[in-house]
């Protein structure tokens, strides 16, 4: 007979993990028919550790095609059982050694509260939006940066991000198949700065839309070309409308930095 | 009738190129059959500036399988015909678009003089080697540092790294296959310095022997886990011997950043 106390316990224990990866191997996070995500390398090492059973993931940012992480945060239930067994560094261990050779790494694990979500639990995403600026063609970060030939005025940049910092309706900079139901986000930081041949943009938020940091990239790089000025964004934004912003920047610049919480999952 | 001076001129010019690559795709510099050096890519790409006849290159360092190169210096020999109709930016600019979508790169480009060699009028070649130095495996560095679970201690190897500083007969860091006449090297620079995760390695000096800083990193790798001892490493290189000294470090971590000439043929 068990007690009314074991009665109440589920039968599976929440983790958490941050994770890094190489984006430009998948199709992007989430789960798709065009080829492997890192939801697919993920979640098939997570199933062995629940005797093949499936785990669904839930993802703090579901980056797309190209796009890396250095910091992404998911969460999953595993069966109590297989949780008894394990501590935080068994399981990253564990699920690195599934994953293997995929260039997908758990970088820590660690028990958390059923009510935590990675998703949902944020406060706070961080980006970072690499390009590279010089005359040659990138060798070493041909996947890592977006390569731009002409030099960039990376201080014009810089002036038009701080316009769109702040709370504002973004829907000049959300991709036409975004699905949160309001373009209204508050962008806290958006810093543009040259170091060498890089400039490197980083963008802070509690979230973010569909392709925003990508159409914001896009959109500062015409600054840094001196074909748009700074109020040329500020018309833009006030649009409302997708098409008066720029380009969307390719993928492969971008890289989710970190996720924060109120309290750090992992400490 | 051609003048005297017509006829003193050579039928080539000189050409000296800076180049960036990533050494995971390749057999190393060097041409060998056993698959694509990174010699076959860029003279396959100078060929085509020569009516297809071969164009032999001569590099500053002839780096190993694995080992990537941020600024490799190389020189070779292109028509007067050919050179007459270039710059330094369209050499650059067409190098780079025959070598796509090889991940080399020509950075810059400069006509030299007759008499500059890569290889023999360097004077200083500086190399970093990178450990990632955390439980979990890299998955955006894998190709890019060698991988270390346990904690190295960094002050304890720069401790070591100092007493390799010098003029020392390097025999214990010297692999079997180099082809030097001499093992005396003069080590201008060892620098080891942690930052986060990361343990890096910053070597100098006029020229290196073959394989000589994977050896050095190997051997301060047992010195940063206290298996071996600074004076350990003193009596390592006294031997003179490579079987006294540690393990050949892996390629990957390895980058030739920058090769130095008594004037700097690309400014």
């Amino acid at each position: 007979m068990t007690s009314p106390r074991d009665e109440s316990d589920d039968a599976t224990c929440r983790w958490a993990v941050r994770l890094e990866y190489d984006g430009s191997r998948f199709v992007g996070w989430q789960r798709q028919a065009s080829g492997r995500s890192i939801q697919d390398v993920l979640e098939a090492a997570t199933a062995r550790l629940a005797a093949g059973r499936p785990v669904p993931s839930i993802v703090a940012g579901r980056t797309d095609a190209g796009v890396h992480a250095a910091g992404q945060v998911a969460h999953f239930d595993l069966p109590r059982a297989a949780s008894e067994r394990l501590t935080g560094a068994r399981l990253r261990d564990a699920l690195n050694f599934h994953m293997k050779p995929d260039p997908v790494a758990v970088l820590c694990a660690a028990r958390v509260d059923a009510s935590f979500s990675a998703r949902f639990s944020a406060i706070r995403r961080v980006y970072r939006y690499r390009i590279l600026n010089r005359p040659a063609r990138p060798a070493l970060e041909a996947e890592r940066a977006w390569h731009i030939r002409q030099p960039l005025d990376a201080s014009a940049m810089q002036a038009a991000a701080a316009i769109l910092v702040g709370r504002h309706d973004f829907t000049s900079f959300r991709a036409s198949s975004c699905q949160a139901k309001s373009p209204v986000r508050t962008l806290d930081r958006l810093d543009v700065a040259r170091d060498g041949e890089t400039v490197t943009l980083h963008a802070e938020a509690r979230s973010f839309l569909h392709h925003q940091i990508r159409n914001l990239a896009g959109t500062l790089k015409l600054v840094g070309d001196h074909r748009w000025s700074v109020d040329d964004v500020a018309v833009a934004l006030a649009a409302r409308d997708r098409s008066r912003a720029g380009p969307t920047a390719p993928p492969q610049g971008l890289t989710l930095l970190a996720v924060d919480y109120p309290e750090d999952p992992f400490r």
